[in-house]
C-alpha cells in the first residue's frame, strides 16, 4: 500500500492511512507500507537548501541527503500511528533494506533489494514501512529515485515480495476515461493496460509516472490506483488481456500547453534532422513530435512541438541554428494535442476516422496528426483544446450514461418481465 | 568544531559557521564539522509524534528514527553553505562513518566509530560534516544518544581522530564563575579541570552536560567551550595540572528549586535507608544528598532532597512508606543549594570557614552542608539564594576587577616608572 504526499499530509490524515493499513491486515494480508514524505514537507526542505546554498546550485549528494528525511520522517510517524492503535509496526529506511541504487544523484534507478528483513518482520506478524522515493548505493550514501520515485519505490517493492496485491493511494479515484475537471461525464475505467497507462501518462494524466507504469509492465505488478478517501474500488492497471480489445478507446486525453516550431529551407542533407534536435536536446528542451517533410530541391521542413514554457529557451536555440544553416524559423504558440489511446485500435478500424470526422463536423483545423499503434494524436488550436476534448469523448461513448438514458434502456426488460 | 541548535538556528547561522570552518581549514588544519537540529526542529518533530501517537507512548526506536532527521536535515545544508562558500564538502549521518551503538533507543551509547571514511575524505581536502546526537545499532537501526548527545558526538569524535582541539561554539561566550545573569560581575574561566566542570555541570551550569564531559576526561580530551558569535577565546576543560591547585575556588552554582523531605521516628535497623530510597527510586524520583542520623534509642531521622518539580510525587511515594514504616514525614518545599567548587581546595584550607562565614554575616540559616574533595555545598532558604551566591562569588574574589579597583592598584608602578 503506498500513500502519496497529499493522502498523509498531516498527523489526522496519517492515522487514517494506518488504520486502512490495520483493516488490510485484519483481513489476512501481510502489509507493506510504501510513504511519501508529508504534504508540503519538500518544499519546505528545498527552500531551506535554496537559503542555505546562496542562489548557488546543491550538490546533488547533499540535496538527496537532505530530501530523503521528508520520508524518513513520515516512515516513523506512521510506525508510531500504527502502533498507538495497537498494531505492531516497523519502519525502514531505503538503507535499512538494502534498497541499493547507482550512484546518480537525485534521479537514481533501482539495482537490487534485500527483501530478507521485509520477510522476516512481516513473519513476526508486524506491519512493515518503507520510505519511497529513496535508496542508498553500494558506499552507503543516501539517493531520490527522481519524480514519480515512491511509485517506482512500491512497485520494486512489490515485485520483490512477489506481492499479491499493489495499492497506489492517491486523492482521486482512479484513471478516467478524461480529466473530469474538463469533460464532467469521463468515467472511471476499471481495468486498463500499462501501454495504455503509458500513453495517457505522456500526454497529460498526472497520475502515475512513468517510470512506475514501465517498471509495473516489466515485472507484471497489478497496481490498484484508488482514493485514500473511500473504500470504493479504483483502476487496475494490469497486463493487456484479449477482453480489453472489446474497448476500442479507453482514454481521451489533452495536453494544453503546445508549442511548435518550424523550420523551412533545411538543407535536405543526411544528418540535418539529428544536428537541429541534439541542438535542441543540450538546451535542455524536451521535444514532443517531430515531423520532416520534403518541401523542394534539396530543401526540407522540419517542425517539431515544445512544451509552451520552454519556447523561449527554444527561439535562442534555434535563432544561432539558423544563423549557421541558413533556414527560416515559424513558432506558433498556440497548440494543445488531443488524442485517444486504446488497446482495442489494434484490432478495430476507423478510430482515426471517427476523430477526424467529429473535429471537421466542429469545425476544428487538425495542423498535425502522429500516431501509435494504441495512439492518435492531432494538434489543434489551443482555444479549441477542451471543446475538442469533450466532443471526441462523446464522440466514442466514453462518459457515464446519463441516468434517463439508462432507466430508458432498462425499461423495456421490466416490462418483460410482469 | 560542534555547533549547538541556537548557532544554526536559521540559514543565515548556518553560513556563518560554514565560513568558521573554512577560515579555520585556511589556517592549515583538517576541519571536522558535528552539528545539531536546527533551533526548534526536534520540538517541531516531538510535536509531530505526540499527534500521530494520539497521546500513547511512541515507541523509543521510531522516535529515534524520527529525531535523527533534525541532524540530518542540518548535516546537508551545512555541506550546501560550504560548497556555495566555495569549500569542500562532504556530510556523514551517522550511520555512513559507523557510529555504532548499543540499541537502548532514546539513550544509546557508542560502542565503536569507524574513522576511516572521515579519514579519506579529510586527505581528499575536505570538510567533513557529521550528525550529532545519533548512531546507528549493529543491526543499521538509528538510535540517538540521549541528552546532550551532541557533545557527546563531538567528544567521541574528537578522541577517535586523535583531534588537536575539539570546539564547542554556543551561544555563550565560555563557562562563567557563576551565571552572569545572578551574578553580573560574573568572570569567564580561561581553564577548568574536567572534575570542576562536572560538579558545576550537576549543580546547574548547563553549558555541557556531564555526559560529554566524563567521556572527554576519559579520553583525555580538551574542550574549547567558545562562543559562535565572535572569534574571543572561551573556557578550556582540560585535565588537572599543579598550576590549577592556585586559584582556590573556580565558580559558584546554585540550584534554586529543591524540596526537602524528612523522615523522624524511622526504626533504626540495617538497610531501611535503602528501602527508603529504593521506593523513592521506583517512582522514577531523583534524589540530591540524603543525611541519616540516629535520634534517639532504635530510631533514625532520615533527609534527603529533591528537585522541587518531583516533590508530589515523592509525597505520595512517602505517604505509603511512612504507612509501612510508622515514621513521621516532614517536607520543606523553600531550598536552593549555593555550591564552591574548585580543585585549589584539595590543599588549600579555610575554603569551608570562609563560605559559612560569608552566610553567617548576612544572616542566611544554613540548613544542611554536603561537601566532596571540590565542592562545598550549602541547603539554604531558596528566597535568600541569589543573594548567597552574589556574597560568596564577592567573598572569594571570583569576579572581574572593577575598573576603578584595577586602575588604583597599577597607579603605583606608573609613578615608580615615571
Amino acid at each position: 500500500m503506498k500513500f502519496g504526499g497529499t493522502s498523509i499530509a498531516d498527523a489526522e490524515k496519517i492515522r487514517a492511512a494506518a488504520r486502512r493499513a490495520i483493516r488490510t491486515g485484519k483481513r489476512g494480508h501481510q502489509v507493506v507500507m510504501v510513504v511519501s514524505a508529508m504534504g508540503k514537507a519538500t518544499d519546505v526542505l528545498t527552500e531551506l537548501a535554496r537559503k542555505a546554498s546562496s542562489g548557488t546550485e546543491p550538490p546533488r549528494r547533499e540535496m538527496d541527503q537532505l530530501l530523503a528525511t521528508g520520508e524518513q520522517v513520515t516512515i516513523s510517524l506512521m510506525a508510531m500511528a500504527l502502533e498507538a492503535a495497537g498494531a505492531s509496526a516497523i519502519s525502514f529506511t531505503a538503507g535499512q533494506i538494502g534498497m541499493v541504487t547507482d550512484d546518480v544523484h537525485t534521479k537514481a534507478k533501482i539495482k537490487s533489494i534485500d527483501v530478507r528483513r521485509i520477510h522476516e518482520q512481516l513473519d513476526a506478524g508486524k506491519i512493515v514501512i518503507i520510505a519511497g522515493f529513496q535508496g542508498v548505493t553500494e558506499t552507503g550514501a543516501v539517493t531520490t529515485l527522481g519524480r514519480g520515485g515512491s511509485n517506482v519505490t512500491l512497485v520494486a517493492i512489490a515485485a520483490a515480495l512477489k506481492a499479491e496485491v499493489c495499492e497506489n493511494y492517491t486523492d482521486v479515484d482512479g484513471i478516467f476515461t478524461a480529466d473530469p475537471r474538463i469533460v464532467p461525464s469521463a468515467r472511471k475505467i476499471e481495468r486498463i493496460s500499462y501501454d495504455e497507462m503509458l500513453e495517457l501518462a505522456s500526454l497529460g494524466a498526472s497520475v502515475l509516472h512513468n517510470r512506475a507504469v514501465e517498471f509495473a509492465k516489466k515485472y507484471d505488478v497489478p497496481i490498484h490506483v484508488r482514493s485514500s478517501l473511500h473504500n470504493r474500488k479504483g483502476t487496475m492497471i494490469v497486463a493487456e488481456t484479449e477482453s480489453m480489445e472489446r474497448i476500442v478507446v479507453s482514454g481521451v486525453a489533452l495536453k494544453g500547453d503546445l508549442a511548435r516550431v518550424t523550420l523551412h529551407d533545411v538543407p535536405d542533407t543526411p544528418g540535418v534532422a539529428a544536428r537541429i534536435l541534439h541542438a535542441i536536446a543540450i538546451g535542455g528542451i524536451v521535444v514532443d513530435d517531430i515531423i520532416q517533410t520534403i518541401a523542394g530541391k534539396r530543401k526540407a521542413t522540419v517542425s517539431f512541438t515544445v512544451e509552451f514554457s520552454d519556447l523561449s529557451d527554444a527561439r535562442k536555440v534555434i535563432a544561432k541554428l539558423c544563423k549557421t544553416l541558413k533556414c527560416k524559423a515559424i513558432f506558433e504558440d498556440h497548440l494543445a494535442k488531443v488524442s485517444v489511446v486504446g488497446v482495442g485500435m489494434r484490432i478495430h478500424t476507423h478510430v482515426a476516422e471517427r476523430m477526424f470526422a467529429t473535429l471537421a463536423k466542429a469545425k476544428i483545423n487538425i495542423e498535425n496528426i502522429t500516431t501509435s499503434e494504441i495512439k492518435i494524436s492531432c494538434l489543434i488550436d489551443r482555444g479549441q483544446g477542451k471543446r475538442a476534448m469533450r466532443l471526441i469523448h462523446d464522440a466514442f461513448n466514453l462518459g457515464r450514461k446519463k441516468p434517463g438514458a439508462g432507466k430508458k434502456k432498462k425499461k423495456p426488460h421490466a416490462h418483460k418481465a410482469s
